[in-house]
């Protein structure tokens, strides 16, 4: 889609505001003025009662111009229309760091994706609270933490976790199976940048043992939920489900077999999203551009 | 799949026993004995630790042998094997009710299918507290009995309905989005015959309302379920469900319209499972073969 | 979510041109000297070596700028950036002719939706070659034309067909399970202006007796395909496709009537998209916004 | 499902014989007397016309009856009822070759799920005509090797892995993205045990760049078939298939990165069909039971 020129750059523009007429070419004028290219586009207007106008959109810029715009968007655009903005570039990789327990079905594949190039971003450390995926990490050159949880230092282990991420000046994290349940120190470090794959088709079976619930009621379809993490455990913002069908053949490890399938796709997708810049929180709720 | 032979017709086996050897060897010598000839077989061993199979055999059969069918079958083979076990013969059309209260989606769409063979029952009645829905019926030719339900005099209707069922020996009855609760008493009534779609993914969304609470979790997918009517309201068995994707761009009004076509299926779905004798309950889980 | 304003409408703009910058802000900015506020919009820029922009702009407007609108954006806009475009109002509701031979599944379809509001188009007439569908359309008020296909007569009915739809003003005609050969005189008068539902996954199984193809290849999911009639037979430009699941299990009558869920609900989706001014085209194939 | 009792196995029973009353009763009779106590049953017969009985029969028995159920099989039941069928017994570990050329996504999905026991066979070689896998394969243990097609030496190079597959005793080989075309000397000595996962939706854009293909077609939806290979290329009797959404939005090298998800999907459950013995050739179509 893009064209190679050698200074020249894509960025990604998030912006939400209160609708109005105006949004759209006051944004648009802008980026023109600047020489900038739109590249792709998305819009969501919220019901009247409500009002609020959300938009994504990604442009072609020369270097040139890098510097000035953002304070720029700010002063003309921005308090004009009383935005809340946001703007990534596509030369700055975001900084992912993946934290798993034993299952390695979401890490390999993350792993393998990333491996393929297909997530652009950065892995500078994966975080265990077991031992058992490190070569799986370090074969690929990838730092790999392993901080167990022992009785009564939970908050240490945790603590190790932060100074890490910190360290790392990671951008975000995934919970590819991280079987803890994060305290709200942590969570309030990192709001809106932590990714759980959740094992069932959320708000069924939220909490433990989703798939041995999911037998017991004897549903025919199981699901996973990839959602940012919030205080609310299983409560925080979707960002995208996905089923498969079963039947009463399936016995609970035919379950957590097939669910490692669904887990795997849906927490991907959800990954390629955040790292593209195409969800926007809204309330407890995500716009998936 | 059959060949027509005048004097033949087809039975529908259904058994379930504790598991054993020579449980296929059993009621498959014994039909072989009796010239029957085996169309279709599915079975279902529950693990070792429950040790029950269930079983489903269709045949076809002279009607020679037919008196003598059920008597020698329970002498022979299911008292000595500790079966519960019930037969059902393709000539003996079931009688199907409808209720209904004022969205007409899923009766249109089951009788459409009706209309065109595709479901193969007799229906003698819809019964539907709003007179909304009459002329859809009568217009094929099917009795329509409209039952307000009055304030006060709710029990007054029920009974109505209960006497109408009885009075045109229903075999089972579908609620097709009928809007009213029933009584523990009218459910007793009916075991495994009272079929209801509920708009939403049980067990998420139970209880009114399904596609507002969907709406305000943010869900990305949302569903429909077929499932027997029990005592627990949205508890029953179920037997078929299926889900749609949806978006932020998904209002309220917009999930209404896209449920419809996913309810309009799996009830369609299950009601075809129950007329052709595929589903066995096993507490509060389904088997459908 | 619109607001409903008594002297406001609303329209969609539907623009083709050489992608550079400025478009974006080109359109909103005319459109916001209107006083028009842009409620959705959808972009696709093709790879830069054929470097064509398309957008799809819904917006509202009030009445008092109606009249100026496409002659100012004609001069203001259009030329200036080479554009081909087409605007449509939300209050000039399209004129839909259905044909149809004996299969009743997409017309009914068609039908039930349009009578339930979920198709806002005008249907003023349904014309078929057998007279079987004639009540499902009276009893509607539909006014229904039978029209048989008489050996050596073809051209005439064709002819009589074509006059029917110019006498009613129709903008386009879906053809639900018609089972006639238009001919490229017919298809000429109505570019990109007839939909087709075929019964297959195009390309597999184009031309005849798909369903009786797919058993013979063996094949595990079957499918449906929603497009623009083009004198190519079954080449047209897809607009939709569904495709649903299958086994050994499945004889070929078994398949028809499989085939006939996922036609109706193709076959609606693209009915749908093409009443909302939501397909471009773009050589042989389509953009759907 | 299965007890675990020392000196049982369990066995795969796959028939195909013509329809005739008493084939059930035969078995289960005969399986019954040994002492086996049938796990799984599934039977399919084909219409009138052709008459063929098909059944797969899964069972537990005794390591003491095991040598003399193969003779006694053949002669009291197989002959009398003109019986083709096979035994497989699952403590014998159905041994697979890999062959693959450069892209790794399928590979590497099956080798994650054996390594994860997910897949119940020996992999004692991968063989590829590039070395770019090699290491994928050597750091789990699994003998890879790197026989490259030299211009005008593509015979012997086939002849080698001919050799490979014969002296490992391989039952079956698949083809992971197995980039070059078997003779029909190589197809003739492994009838039905050689998986080909092609990356469309056959018969749809069969023969070389499927993706370029669905692309110029603009299909909606593309995807994925597992088929035996035969010497009609791209013609085989297909195990599996599916299907992905896709839009205007998506470039051929987008289509690529879809369609490996699909390949890896669709692969993975022919090969599990294949090694729990779900399959039977009936002509150039499969049952999967």
């Amino acid at each position: 889609m893009l064209q190679t020129l050698s200074n020249h750059f894509t960025a990604c523009l998030l912006i939400c505001c209160p609708d109005r007429p105006g949004i759209v070419a006051g944004v648009s004028q802008f980026l023109y003025q600047l020489g900038a290219n739109i590249l792709d586009a998305s819009q969501h207007s919220t019901d009247p009662q409500e009002g609020l106008f959300f938009m994504r959109m990604e442009f072609r810029l020369s270097h040139d111009n890098r510097h000035t715009l953002e304070n720029a968007f700010e002063t003309q655009v921005a308090i004009p229309l009383q935005m809340e903005w946001r703007i990534d570039y596509s030369d700055q990789r975001k900084r992912m760091a993946i934290l798993v327990s034993a299952y390695d079905h979401c890490l390999m594949e993350l792993l393998w994706r990333w491996k393929n190039e297909e997530l652009a971003v950065d892995i500078p450390l994966v975080i265990s609270n077991h031992s058992k995926l490190e070569t799986a990490c370090t074969s690929l050159d990838i730092p790999f933490h392993y901080l167990p949880v022992v009785p009564d230092q939970k908050e240490a282990q945790e603590t190790a976790i932060i100074q890490l991420l910190q360290d790392h000046q990671i951008d975000f994290a995934v919970l590819a199976r991280y079987m803890q349940i994060l305290s709200p120190r942590f969570v309030g470090l990192f709001p809106q940048r932590i990714i759980n794959i959740h094992h069932s088709f959320l708000p069924a079976f939220a909490g433990a043992r989703p798939y041995q619930h999911a037998y017991t009621r004897g549903v025919k379809l199981i699901g996973a939920t990839a959602h940012y993490v919030t205080n609310e455990l299983d409560e925080g913002p979707i960002i995208e489900q996905d089923v498969a069908r079963v039947s009463h053949k399936h016995a609970v490890d035919d379950l957590v077999l097939l669910g490692r399938d669904i887990e795997r796709q849906v927490l991907t997708r959800a990954v390629i999203a955040h790292i593209e810049n195409r969800i926007i929180l809204h309330g407890n709720k995500t716009i998936v551009f």
